[in-house]
């Protein structure tokens, strides 16, 4: 198997199984000179770690990370960034009744048939779990976006069929609530929702947003690598997302051209923009100096209690009641999740970018 | 720029310009021994060149391929494989004009801000004369899977808020009609939108649906190369496209697990299969057996000829009527681009699968 | 088959067979804004066609290049920079015998083991005509070189046993004969042997090499994409080289550290120099400041007239007198192909080396 | 800084210092079902760490390994196998002096020029201690050739000027001493050689010569991926070595086509072999049959404790003495390291290998 390598000049490397020995990722291709110590990666740990909200699963993990290469001093040296996380509180006991069948909505079946084998305890390689690996990466990503001044944040836009209101968006109110859903009203109807869903042994879905201000202009490379395509490719590798959508979205397909065009205009400091973002910051490929907005779809969790159908490995029908410690809902822990995504893709991007004109060549050389 | 380079394994280079000389692609990762010929091409062309259909641009182009490379005796050598399409019908003085200003929903602008120069004639790299190149490599690419009796096939689901009806489709009825509507009522009804669309010089969106059958188990590779990350990739690279989504897509963010998850049974031939098919035929990221299934929402064509605000390339405001002869709408033409570019990386998985497993590594080398 | 392209920002991708329609290459990666127009390109090629020196092959090829895309207005606009050669002269007839027969140090029995068929006509993909599109490429790559002052050139160190003298190794002199000697006396003591060999049906080797000046110190990257590793793929994958060294290269086996040790001084200016370059130039994979060098050997042409043992595509043993127009020594015309591979690889690092330091990526996006 | 990955299929990915926590390896793309325990990859790093003879580093370290993913009930899976050695017995006080000047001979110039920052410790990242990652990750490269009954190894082939007898070369022998020099009067010989460099505070170069059996033909990929190539690359890549030869090597430039081309004959059996092999189981960049030969030539260890010129980061000449624990010769500690490269490379080609042909794609996709 292959596929556990993303990105182009930042490169990020993930390894590990839910109840393996550890869980880690290699950054190459991260610059030196970039102030980061283990608690810039440790914050954004504690953003998607178990238990950091009462709809995630009872597993308790610290999640501390440790950084084992590429910084001195305090600073990246430019080397491989290695960052390792210990398993701490796995019960694979839980799971030794899952190697005899196939859980409805997971890799268990696929991943028998591709490999022949199959680390059925807790998912595996399968399990959401891998997605702290993307999170380290993604700190050290935001670190770099962050000396860059652009602003990067993601929230749930919805649960079920609760969905923020967008007429008093805060950013502020993010993390006001566990949910990461910034509208108080709608936040405390989608806990009674989940709670009723938990109550049924059951899951929810929800979508989430996402925004990056201040980009520069140019992001993305034309034809294959446009920035909604790298995107696209870095979004749906987070598990549970079954649809993404840039601006105005599905929605575009209802309207018309003159409706859909984001006019351009100068302002009167002769800054040239666009007077709507209907295209959700991207033209031709490319940043277009708008913010940054798209949307993922999550389903529910497949792992519930209820009974369901399935079968054996040994092709008997069966009804089965999952056991196990499971999230209800993952959308507000894959908050953190699509940063991280999106922040090394701006980043992988930015560095591309850099080689696109001669004169800056020629600039860099000189000095 | 990079980015005109696709696939890891069967890896497709595209390059030319809308009134450049000539428009190409390379295939590099053919295997050897596939039987093909210019006709294999020229169809899936005929099947996207201008004219095709009422709604689609006034330029005249027979796109004719020639294949320059990497087959003898019509058969593939393993060799890369080079195909060309000279440009004939270009006129250049249409936009002379676009050279001052930018384009609302165009690249004109991002392009100029990257690059510091622009090929403004046609839209230059930018235009969707660019896709022209991935229908020639999925040619191939579609060769590949027919040999292995895999079934592909894209349709317009919907223009604007006119969509098929799923109760009778029928796939052989999706040629029946120039709109690739496989529902003749809609097609009426979307042809008397699209006439009135273009009476008042604007244009419409749609949404393009695909699908694919017989597919092996375990097509995708883990975390970050999952077959809906491929495809995520593949399908946000053509130009229009602003929302992908696999199975129910946006929709299993409404439902619960219990609704979602597919229950698996084994068929009288203890067979394993799924009873339904919400997941779009990808679970943990890999092929499930089911049908692929995907949708692709398209914006409206940018280029209307209504009047639009934008500005100059100096930062002067003014209003434009954009020259040229453009589509109406693109869906219909893009029906052979999603398809093309669904086959290349469905051939490419095929390909990245085959050494998934020791055994079959043995067993290909003992012979 | 893959293989066919190379770079990893700067990245090539050739095509085309020997006696096929013609060949080509296409780059992506190339930034917009260099002047470059068909000249510039066709002086480098008509340093290696054949008829360039009378020790080459008697094939005719006027080998003119047209560029197809990526430059307008007479500078490259960052898209794909697409080349093409058409072939005139091939004469398919010549080696219809070679179809049913491996000749020896050739790739015929190999091509055919891996891929089950082979356009045998002139070698098809494995013909040394292939070296065209390195060479068109590599021409682009020297335009950027020289706008950043960068001073490249190769020659012909031995022929045989016959070596120039390096004691008064003037560059100049390189293009003084058609061996690209340096060195008139040993030039013409080789033309004697060549002569000899071609009287005897037979075919010479000989050592080419090159040596790169006022490269910036940094480049290459560490552990497995060392400037040395990189130049040994790039090296190494011209036909006929067999032996690839670096500075003093194979002789440092035979010294001492504190022989082998280049000594570092600051000069009268401050400025960190070496004592001596045993080195050649590299110093922890990195350029140091010093002259890159290295130097290749070279096969004797496999294609003799003299008669060969062989054995015939159904196993029976045979004798042969290889019929066509060989060159009985391709490493005068080797020279520019030399300068053409290492070019885009010093490009490809060149840019690669721009991201290492978060300060530069911080002062481009100030600007 | 990039370029700690290797490989496209199986892809190796290292990180760690000499003076950090921990070393490590990533490979993404091992194929599930190949049996593999700790033991398989200590035994391995048993033959390279130091202390393993008497003329290497007196550096203490039991480079004990742990794998940490990957591998279920003793079987790889297809999941990113991860590797970790840590650090020991490291004396980063012997170091501090190196911050403030320039080792000749080393990275630390480059290093700091490039990066602006440099981990002195132990030489961080260019230390040869990075080469235990490639070590681990070979010993699971070379699991794959073993069940496919390819066989590898290296030797000490000569150490200054003392080189072995080829007359009676047997693999058997290049375990009898701890030089890995399967003559037991050359390494006597070489012994006392060595002896009297440590006496005189120097250190000494040879060169290593690796042969593999067995290979099936047709590996490597045409044009830019030749098995010289890739091997070029990843042999290069071994910090000291300063020339790569293959076959003849750099002698062939002194012979004649009729001398150096290996005639083909069909045996007894009706297999068609070569008479000869002065290629070096190599014709048009694939293997071909006969046995895989190189060589590579290594520079004496550039840290002896002689007095040396250099230059301090402010700019002063001085002179110094190296402290430190430094091998006298790295070669017989690099004939581990040049197996490991050379075994990851056959198994990335073997892989490639396998889709060059649509019939084993059918016969694949067929069971």
């Amino acid at each position: 198997m292959s596929g556990s390598i993303f990105g182009k000049l930042f490169t990020v490397s993930t390894w590990g199984e839910s109840h393996g020995k550890a869980l880690g990722v290699v950054i190459d291709g991260c610059p030196a000179g970039i102030a980061l110590c283990q608690e810039d990666i440790q914050k954004e740990l504690d953003r998607r770690k178990p238990g950091s909200n009462p709809f995630g699963t009872k597993r308790k993990e610290s999640d501390t990370v440790h950084i084992l290469s590429g910084t001195f001093e305090g600073k990246t040296t430019g080397t491989p960034i290695s960052m390792i996380v210990y398993n701490q509180d796995h019960h694979s006991s839980d799971y030794s009744e899952i190697a005899s069948y196939y859980r409805p909505g997971h890799a268990d079946f696929t991943f028998e048939k591709k490999y022949g084998i199959r680390d059925y305890r807790g998912g595996g390689r399968s399990s959401g779990r891998e997605t702290l690996c993307r999170v380290a990466a993604g700190a050290v990503a935001k670190k770099i976006l962050s000396v860059l001044h652009i602003e990067l944040f993601a929230y749930t836009k919805s649960i079920a069929n609760i969905s923020i209101s967008q007429n008093h968006f805060n950013k502020d109110n993010i993390t006001k609530n566990s949910l990461f859903m910034p509208d108080e009203k709608a936040a405390q109807q989608a806990e009674i929702y989940l709670k009723k869903c938990m109550a049924q042994q059951d899951s929810a879905g929800g979508v989430i947003e996402c925004i990056v201000e201040n980009l520069p202009v140019g992001l993305g490379e034309t034809v294959f690598y446009k920035l909604q395509a790298v995107l696209g490719q870095a979004l749906f590798s987070i598990g549970a997302v079954k649809g993404v959508e840039f601006g105005d979205g599905f929605s575009v397909s209802m309207t018309k051209g003159s409706e859909n065009n984001d006019a351009f205009f100068a302002d009167d400091f002769g800054k040239i923009q666009k007077k709507t973002n209907h295209s959700g910051g991207i033209l031709g490929g490319m940043s277009d100096g708008s913010p940054l907005i798209f949307r993922l779809a999550f389903k529910p969790t497949p792992s519930i209690h209820k009974t369901q159908h399935t079968v054996t490995k040994d092709g008997k029908n069966i009804d089965i009641n999952i056991k196990g410690r499971h999230d209800p809902i993952i959308v507000p822990r894959a908050v953190v999740v699509v940063e991280a995504m999106t922040a090394m893709v701006l980043v992988d991007l930015l560095f591309q970018n850099m080689i696109s004109n001669m004169e800056s060549i020629i600039k860099f050389y000189k000095t």
